[in-house]
């Protein structure tokens, strides 16, 4: 059977080159990095050598990236290590309702142990309201923390504009970066960011490594004590390979950005359009403009996006689903939510991301099999039953649960 | 030139059967094991597999144990977390002195967090005081966390007889076995044992994964906060990579115990029986029963600890220092001066760690080489010169640093 991967903002497949880059210090080259005699430095020269790749990737010096295990470490520690580090400078974090649960959960904590924390909305295309933005900023503000694009629905903000604003206050702005390093162009310098979150594993690296931006100067308390690693910021044996493989990985995608974009976008577009002339009652999620050139993101009307999602699978298409399972009740993700994306529409919601690696008879093929895919299930349907015979939508308000409305059961 | 690598405790070569099951999982079966389609369940699945493997290693149940990128997260997730997680109980914490950083240095940020800890003595060949613990143990102790076996003198504690002395209190007892698992035998039931933090990287499996085996009950703040894995206890995207390596090295670990065992120790009395026997004035630091297989630790008078490290290196032999550079002053490492060792001998430390790989040839050339190293250095040395000339050693105390007394200065 065809096996089709559109999940690439989950995780990419590793390039082979990154894979051969690693394989010596998997085998040969297994020295401690701490230790001084020849076999620690080679992996130490190889960690250095891959910190400069890293940082090279989004303008900042090598010795301001910290390594560590995935992207939500990076965030915890980012956002955890500032606020633990800087709590007498105040006690208000700022995010966006948009964020990686790596950040909402983070800041979720932190709320416990006496943060304020304030979650700016967006508009129905996933842009941060700078007005909002600007409302929100208090004199006890020490952080600001906002994506660089989103995960679910690939919008790119206009993060100089908000760094202005953030910074015009003096405030230290955070930026979790993980599905747009690699994939557009990033420049921390021009950019004016404090922190910077991105990870190997969703730009053709390995899994087991991402990496936390901090900008001289800036006191972060550690999530991890131990040893000196990573300038006294992270302890723990570091993962040569991984570390490796993610320098590799960042070469790779700075001087291959221009191409992959180039492809990818045209993926992209071939999807949105196919999909668009071949289905009725689907909406595509997110902007067309400042939009990811990977992600694609629809609610088809009518479709429950878990049984959407098994019968993709069932054809060899792995996508994400934009619906998530919680507390047994079928929610829309909270991306969706803040876009007032309808819930009853938004259960029907699917996510697919773009690697290099599709082409476009992978594309025509889903192209091809969706439709239906989509006809079935919406056969199975009482609500388009309903919409067929009355012509009326049962419509549910944002936020709501669908199994208030429908008998649709959570099946994770 | 020979490579002998002979710092084992530090970190292992990866075992060639661990590399190979590995490798798919880093080309082809790239799924997020978050995703419910084929191949994240492939990735799913694997985990789960290693989950079993790694739990039987240390005789816990499966859905006891939490994978993370290494020893010092997971001993910083167990006293943090368990601190932070359950400070309402009490605010006092137990360790011993000669701990791991990433358990001393985790419980020194405590510390400036309003947590009382009490650091427990050991005797002179490192095993813990038992007497000290009990008369240590307070109403609000909540955690006492001791090692299982020492990294740096290799001592075996009676883990039976510390956790009866913990468990009888009602406190929640951690185990730092990073270099004792998959050496000797653990069984955290047996020794009711409530938290136990292990490693791959130490037991020929892979880089960048750890586990901390958590009983069930037991309730942690988690320091990286975001998705549902690791049972809530630990977000971030699995590396699977490297826990599946992780299980098959457990996997082997477990069968090739015995084995390795009458390998290593065979090994490491030849290595101890040949310097005695070649070299004056030459201490071995730790016990001799109940010390770990692998370990091998002289203090060698009238040298200094990284000339020799440094002159072992030039002829291919990798060991470990044990003294350690800080504030441009040579001091001893915490666990030689917790056996009072003396300052002025313990500067000529060196730590040697087997492995499996190892062979009688290696060791025999280290012993050959050896004595011909320090006889290089002593003839280098003013206090070696003093001692001849008039028999008489220039002491220091125990803690004192060393460039008080003499003129070596440290290179690091």
């Amino acid at each position: 059977m065809k096996q089709i991967y559109l999940d690439n903002q989950s995780n990419t497949m590793t390039d082979d080159r990154v894979f051969e880059a690693m394989v010596p210090y998997m085998k040969q080259n297994y020295g401690n990095p701490q230790s001084i005699y020849s076999l620690g430095q080679i992996s130490k020269d190889a960690i250095e050598q891959a910190r400069v790749s890293v940082a090279k990737l989004i303008n900042s010096n090598p010795e301001e990236i910290i390594f560590t295990s995935c992207g939500s470490e990076s965030n915890n520690l980012a956002i955890k290590g500032y606020a633990y580090g800087n709590s007498k400078k105040g006690k208000h974090i700022i995010v966006s309702a948009i964020e990686h649960f790596s950040v909402l959960n983070a800041v979720k904590s932190l709320e416990k142990d006496g943060f304020e924390v304030s979650y700016i909305p967006v508009d129905n295309k996933g842009f941060i309201l700078l007005d909002e933005l600007k409302k929100a900023i208090r004199k006890d503000t020490i952080l600001v923390s906002i994506q660089y694009a989103n995960t679910e629905v690939g919008t790119i903000q206009n993060i100089d504009e908000i760094s202005k604003t953030v910074k015009e206050k003096n405030i230290v702005f955070h930026v979790d970066a993980v599905v747009a390093a690699g994939v557009i162009p990033i420049d921390v310098k021009k950019s004016n960011i404090d922190m910077l979150t991105f990870s190997g594993s969703v730009i053709y690296g390995p899994k087991g490594t991402a990496a936390l931006y901090v900008k001289k100067g800036i006191y972060l308390k550690p999530q991890i004590d131990g040893g000196v690693q990573e300038f006294n910021k992270r302890a723990g044996t570091e993962n040569v390979p991984a570390i490796v493989g993610f320098g590799v990985a960042c070469d790779i995608a700075l001087n291959e950005m221009q191409q992959n974009y180039d492809k990818t976008i045209k993926l992209r577009n071939r999807l949105i359009d196919g999909l668009q002339k071949n289905i009725k009652y689907i909406y595509l999620n997110g902007p067309t403009e400042n939009r990811l050139s990977t992600n694609v993101n629809f609610s088809i009307e009518f479709v429950e996006g878990e049984s959407l999602f098994l019968l993709l699978d069932a054809k060899g298409i792995m996508a994400a689903s934009g619906s998530a399972c919680a507390n047994k009740s079928l929610k829309i993700s909270h991306v969706l939510t803040a876009l007032n994306v309808d819930v009853a529409v938004g259960q029907g919601s699917i996510v697919f991301t773009l690697s290099k690696y599709n082409t476009e008879e992978e594309i025509d093929y889903v192209v091809k099999e969706f439709p239906a895919i989509v006809e079935r299930l919406r056969m199975m349907s009482p609500l388009y039953d309903h919409f067929k015979t009355t012509g009326e939508r049962m419509e549910a308000g944002p936020g709501t649960d669908y199994d208030h409305h429908g008998n649709v059961q959570c099946t994770m």
